[in-house]
């Protein structure tokens, strides 16, 4: 038996999260029918971090056990070969048996993309949310200091009943960038570990306050409230990907 | 009445290319239906170029006639308000009453975007050409060489059957890039206009260079022979995309 790292990136918008759901195609199930496909054997995918219905992944990390005789690069090309087209193994190798994709990790990254223009852009509308006011995006990156660093994150969780309510709150927010790409604003999230909707809860804060409909300076203290309600809305799914995980 | 000059974008996966099809969504369609919902007026919309079933615009641009007492930015947005998530209007002016998008077009630039690497990549499959093997792109550019200028592009021209047999095959390249992005390596082409398939006939000629299945020096006698049956296959629709047309 050989444990396996695998590194995976997925068009999100067709599947229904990372975790099996009852009803829907999600990522999990899909990777382990093709696991099944290729190796005959039933096994469970341990993902670094679940993301949501209609999140992407370029650097999505999972770890699985095996006793399949193939090479990582070999189990790769199978995989690859009967996984669909919105989800493909990046890279596979074999790791140590004690190997844990979330636990171990190190950082995660997240890219939340915004297009900021009058016009929608067809070609990146699966990828992006399109905002046409200017964002003012000197107010967005002074609201992001605020949240950097070691926090209760409570303000910023899942909506109640979303979350399991013994999640411990306290997470620490390494890195928050708003970045100007061209006619995108780009938010850069990075952290060992985020609560459920909680870059998504950031992104709404932020993209309020740069529409001037919430002043930066408030967010410290949205931040030190706790309180869920006060504040943005979580920002639409289909603009976040999880970028990559780091290990040791 | 007045003419009016838009300019398009397109994700051209669910489009059965610019043309109204008896069967199928055509983007000529599509944005007449929507012409007509913002103004009543039935009116025909005329490219710069058709582009095929699959393929992409990021800047294709269109005239059409109307009396339409909205503003130009006022009709597009009304436009974009209509429109489905695949199709955007990126801009929209008024232009002199003989202005054709076709005709006066000076230059039009495509793209062809080869993706190489081992592992496919489900957030770029509707955009690029996976290709597994390494190309060798200064092969590809040493032959693409020989096809830059004024020349009789029959060997490139669409199959037997698909251009009308009087279209004239003298064509002018004046621009045919083999460019290395990332893992990408993408095929910039820049001509008045083209025939059917052609970028993409020379794109599946040049991947065969790539491939060390062609030799760099064959492609002039290609051309020279103006054989269809010598150039190589064309490839794939998915991977064009028009990304400007330059006027006056």
């Amino acid at each position: 038996m050989a444990r396996l790292c695998l590194t995976l990136e997925y068009d999100g918008t067709d599947f229904a999260g990372f975790q099996i759901q009852p009803n829907g195609r999600s990522v999990q199930a899909v990777l382990e029918a093709a696991v099944f496909e290729v190796t005959r054997e039933e096994r469970r995918v341990f993902p670094a971090g679940r993301t949501d219905s209609g999140v992407h992944a370029r650097g999505q990390v999972a770890h699985l056990d095996s006793t399949t005789r193939l090479a990582p690069a070999e189990l790769a090309r199978a995989l690859n070969a009967v996984l669909p087209r919105d989800m493909a193994v990046l890279a596979l190798r074999e790791v140590a048996p004690d190997f844990d994709a979330r636990r171990d990790a190190l950082a995660k990254t997240y890219s939340y993309r915004i297009l900021n223009r009058a016009e929608p852009s067809p070609l990146r509308a699966r990828f992006s949310l399109h905002l046409r006011g200017a964002l003012d995006t000197a107010a967005m990156g002074e609201a992001a200091k605020a949240l950097l660093g070691t926090h209760d994150f409570s303000a910023f969780r899942g909506a109640p009943g979303g979350a399991p309510e013994d999640e411990r709150p306290r997470r620490s927010l390494e890195r928050l960038d708003v970045e100007t790409r061209g006619d995108e604003v780009v938010l850069v999230a990075e952290g060992r570990s985020f609560l459920r909707h909680m870059v998504r809860n950031i992104a709404g804060t932020l993209i309020e306050v740069g529409q001037g409909r919430r002043r930066a300076a408030d967010v410290a203290a949205v931040l030190a409230s706790r309180d869920r309600a006060r504040a943005g809305p979580t920002a639409a799914a289909h603009a976040l990907c999880l970028e990559s995980v780091r290990y040791r």
